[in-house]
């Protein structure tokens, strides 16, 4: 054991000494193998890249990190603002790494930009987890679309779990599309919520709440730990009148304290149920699966968009055809095919 | 009166009479402005033409109608196959011809091909609406794709429109993606649904709830009234517990009686209601505009996506890739990046 810690102390002091330049896809993925923080650290900056030397580079590692197995449970949490996402995310990432567990925590927020930073930005928040050993949090990069957070993030999960981390916890807004593409690489998605205010209130977008594997009233605690039961009730009610996922899961709902510490086993015990009858019945895997082909084709599709509406030619004429659109002077159908035709003669000249 | 009446029988057997290919454009429009049917009729013919050598002619008819401003309302109406759609939807319709409404019902059924034409195709079922001087009852064409489908069932509106139908009633079978393509098409969306049955055994999708304008529980008569109105209950609950929708409409659920009659002037009340709210706050507008442009900018996603995934190299690689994505050889990002750059190769070969 003491060997072990002294190889592992050698191999990070080379990585911390090695300007980031120079550091191969070789030393980096020996790192991240080994569990070396720093490493990890440093091969999430390069996916996180923009600059395009550093997209071979960083396509050779997560192919390496993707190749390695490992078991993880990925899940999704959302919730708006002052929901208690930090609190809930620290103590759930606390009692799974005092369970043995290895835990990640990344952050999907595309509007960090704006907000400098609303979510992980301010790690102090999550200060007790983040001097855990077995706990890694990485906040997101700013200053990326959407599409690109996204992305970035889903690259990090393989070099997160092939870095030995077997529960990743993937955090969101909650309040623009970020979610749906959270919901789409995780295998349990949880939605976190205040008794009380009504969805508006809370700026929860419709559909979010079919999304949930669970629903959390969070901060039943004090004077708020009736409402927070009642509103459990409620809402197990209604989500029966909801049709059940393809995978026969109905979503639960559980009141939480995370500030009391209190529900957190609970919601631990339906995440594992959760696993143990998905893996048994083979949807977690096929799950999986679906995802990164859905994943293929989203990615497709983007990249066929931004080739289009990036052409100079359709991006001089497209607020004029939508103009006319709007006023029905010409049929979306047509409009559309005369774009096409216009982004086809741009690259034909 | 009677002289009009004889203008417009010599107008319908000029067109009649001559033969479809040599229709001009000007026959079929001077037609559909007079609220012709068979004129009408030939015009979403040529829009459901699958030939090439039809396109320009459609457009132009279409174009034209478009430039015909109407005042009309568009309603979606969607259930599993046994709801008892065409029963409501006839009943609905004879009320509103009876209100002195013209009433188109157009369907959106891409399984139609399966099943033989599962709504619609049985024109008897809605007997005696279709016997109405001012109903107009267009079953789906059969054999396209969805886009196509809801490609012309969009182009179909204005056709209608402009022959004076300013009640356009949208069928679909809910279980598919159709209803989706249908909601983005009209005004109001109306879900239809039994009492007792759950969501799993009514087939109906998740998500669908959530898009509905109204819900109404059908059948409501007989040993079902009392279910029904249990049902419509639960309904109303649940739903307050989901976020209003962005016009601020609550969806209302209300019990109803197709076979009896019951509760047909209740929907209709609502649906006016909610016109009259979203013309005086314009949202009624706003939302036709929005989805026009929504419209413009699918319908790129849709030429771009068959441009690519009909390039044939992509076609022959599409599987061998995908496959390595689900393995988790390639990550989806890499594979979507090789994919596009195969399509190019073949553009420039």
């Amino acid at each position: 054991m003491a060997i072990k810690k002294n190889t592992d102390q050698g191999h990070i002091s080379k990585i911390r000494k090695v300007r980031k330049s120079e550091l191969s896809v070789d030393d980096l993925f020996d790192g991240i193998q080994k569990g070396d923080k720093t490493a990890l650290g440093r091969a999430i900056t390069l996916v996180e890249s923009n600059q395009k030397i550093h997209f071979q580079k960083a396509n050779q590692i997560v192919e390496r990190c993707l190749a390695k197995k490992v078991d993880s449970i990925r899940i999704g949490i959302t919730g708006v603002p002052g929901v208690g996402k930090s609190t809930f995310i620290e103590i759930l990432g606390k009692t799974l790494t005092e369970k043995g567990n290895k835990v990640a925590v990344l952050a999907v927020d595309p509007t960090s930009t704006k907000s400098k930073g609303s979510i992980l930005g301010d790690k102090t928040r999550m200060e007790r987890l983040s001097k855990e050993p077995n706990a890694f949090i990485r906040p997101s990069s700013s200053g990326a679309s959407l599409g690109g957070v996204t992305r970035k993030t889903r690259e990090t999960i393989p070099l997160c779990e092939a870095a030995g981390y077997n529960i990743i916890l993937i955090e969101t807004v909650g309040v623009g599309q970020s979610e749906i593409a959270v919901h789409g690489m995780v295998d349990f998605f949880l939605l976190l919520k205040l008794a009380g205010a009504g969805d508006e209130l809370q700026g929860i977008k419709r559909g979010i709440v079919e999304m949930a594997d669970a629903i959390v009233i969070n901060k039943a605690d004090g004077e708020n730990l009736r409402p927070a039961k009642i509103a459990a009730i409620e809402f197990k009610r209604a989500l029966e009148l909801y049709p059940p996922k393809e995978n026969g899961w109905k979503p639960k709902v559980l009141p939480c304290s995370a500030l009391e510490n209190d529900g957190i086993e609970e919601i631990w015990s339906i995440i594992e149920m959760y696993v143990e009858r998905n893996k048994m019945s083979n949807n977690f895997l096929s799950k999986r699966k679906q995802q990164n082909k859905n994943w293929l084709f989203d990615t497709i599709e983007e990249r066929l968009k931004s080739d289009f509406f990036g052409n100079e030619t359709v991006a001089d004429e497209i607020e004029n055809y939508v103009e006319k659109v709007i006023s029905e002077e010409i049929s979306p159908f047509r409009a559309a095919e005369k774009l096409i035709q216009i982004s086809k003669k741009k690259n034909n000249s």
